[in-house]
């Protein structure tokens, strides 16, 4: 069944004001578990409504945070998110660094406390209005194992830049730092596919081509797949995703990240506060005039779309086009959901009397 | 035959006297050569003296240039590098991205007008000592095709992060982003061997495992290698950092990237000026007490360090080991060039009235 934009948003913010959010906070919430949803990007839509519900059911959010600076410079700060849901303090955050880049060119800041905000993009394209690049960076549930390792280490760390052309739609790259994100290992497993190879190993660091590797001790590959092929390079930047969330931040890092999936532990150890995001925003006349910047964007991206295709390819595509695409489709068409969620998301709404469908 | 450090940095240092350089100038770029030498990328290191030469006999490059800002912000700027080596830029704008930071919190700086400055990490080590994050970027010769192109777009263009610690050695990732840098394609030739699939491919776009292949209008593939795995990640960072070194400071970018290798042709279209780097300085402090946040990374080395290795690996390395390794090991041992450079060395030798070896 197909379903509204509209419809989507209006039920996701209803369910969480129901949970104790503010009316205000729960629209902000909506809005980026729906541009999740039209963006391409279903893996983080309202298919995590359940692992919301979890953490909230089991007391592990804060529908009432105070999310607060904690430290500053010109330039740059540390917010702590007071155990909300991600999307609050990830949107005070970036609009902090808009702000700080607004007084000194550019405004970087780190937040702890936080827990999963959803598509990285989200936030890094709240910049471009201002005519400003943004970047954001977040830590995420331990599934990666660093190369030459069997255990997992690191979240599948994903980093968003987006940076505003003129006459041509912005260059928005969103990519988890992992060949393909966790939630391709769901939808093989739902459709009893493999995944084929260079993705996974088990728990002994052997290659695994099992989406089911995963909750048996085994772990993601980082971007590169192997050591030849470059691993090293994909691990070093989901490391330093890694470290400036969380190190920056305080937050917890590496493998004390508290998981979003129940099939990992949570751990007793504690290295800092919740998950730790990096957000940062880089006013373009800082550099260069603005428009002269924007119309050097466009030359950029006509030069890299003309570019002769591969045999048997199409045409090359520029970041941010895939999901441009997704959205103007799915906007026109409406949002698809599978079985499985229609059937989560009935059951959110019962418990809370709502209905849904 | 071995060289030993002092010997090497100071041939060059004579040599780049010899061109024009000021002594000062001429020992900072030698440091830079020498530091590739001995941290283990020799396909940066005195090599490419040749290469340099041949740009300086062409009239390429400027041995008296006035290094200048040409625009600035209180945490940004952007350097103008007359058209000299490199490395005097580059040295040049990564101290002003720290003092920058010392003000303001932070500190970026784009490069251009410039040409190949040497290994990236050098410049982001530079910041270690004052307990700041460094970061360097650079764009450079077109030798890599975007995802689904045939057409070789954009270069190597490493990225290189170095993170201080307390006890442990820093974190320095230092890496192009593609699964292999260009001096692996010229090592495999010189030894009549293949490279393996997974890095390049024929004019055309189809895979190819030759050598040569860069030079009968093939191309190297980004990080990840196909699609399915994740190429357009690494084609997302390539252009990243072609965008940041060069739209950002008004350099040539993508295709348009004065090249370097002799077998790809110098175009008479312009989009900037010369090539472009772009150098960040974050201070540790400007997000967490310095001495607090070092104590963390020691223990996030250490945790990474202890991760369980794979069946048949022996350890888990930190970005940053194998380099310092090499380092130990190669001061020690005196630095060994393959013939081929000690003969091209010896040729620029004769033509300034020096001798070699």
């Amino acid at each position: 069944m197909k379903h509204s934009y509209d419809y989507l948003f209006r039920f996701t913010t209803d369910i969480l004001v129901k949970m104790g959010f503010t009316p205000e906070d729960s629209a902000q919430c909506a809005k980026v578990f729906l541009a999740a949803e039209v963006r391409g990007f279903a893996t983080h839509g309202v298919i995590r409504l359940g692992d919301y519900y979890k953490l909230w059911e089991a007391g592990r959010i804060n529908t009432k945070p105070n999310v607060r600076i904690v430290h500053q410079t010109p330039s740059t700060a540390v917010v702590d998110g007071d155990s909300t849901i991600g999307m609050i303090p990830a949107k005070f955050s970036m609009e902090l660094a808009i702000k700080k880049a607004r007084e000194v060119g550019t405004g970087w800041v780190a937040t702890r406390n936080s827990c999963n905000f959803g598509i990285s993009g989200y936030y890094a394209m709240m910049a471009l209005e201002y005519d400003m690049i943004g970047i954001t960076m977040t830590n995420a549930s331990p599934l990666v194992a660093p190369t030459f390792s069997a255990e997992a280490m690191l979240g599948t760390n994903p980093i968003a830049i987006a940076i505003p052309a003129k006459n041509q739609p912005p260059f928005v790259a969103d990519f988890a730092t992992t060949p393909i994100n966790r939630g391709k290992f769901t939808i093989a497993a739902k459709k009893s596919e493999n995944i084929g190879f260079g993705f996974a190993q088990d728990k002994n660091g052997a290659p695994s081509d099992d989406p089911a590797i995963l909750e048996q001790g085994g772990s993601m590959l980082p971007l590169g797949g192997d050591r030849a092929h470059g691993s090293h390079k994909g691990y070093s930047l989901g490391a330093i995703v890694d470290i400036f969330s969380a190190v920056f931040s305080g937050a917890n890092f590496g493998p004390f990240v508290p998981p979003m999936v129940s099939y990992l532990p949570v751990l007793d150890k504690k290295v800092g506060d919740g998950l730790g995001h990096f957000f940062g925003a880089m006013r373009i006349d800082a550099f260069q005039e603005a428009d002269h910047f924007k119309s050097m964007m466009d030359v950029w991206i006509e030069t890299f779309r003309n570019a002769k295709p591969a045999e048997g390819q199409e045409r090359v595509l520029i970041p941010g086009d895939p999901e441009r695409e997704s959205e103007a489709r799915i906007m026109a068409e409406g949002i698809q959901l599978i079985p499985q969620v229609e059937v989560d998301l009935k059951q959110i709404a019962d418990r809370f009397g709502l209905s849904f469908g």
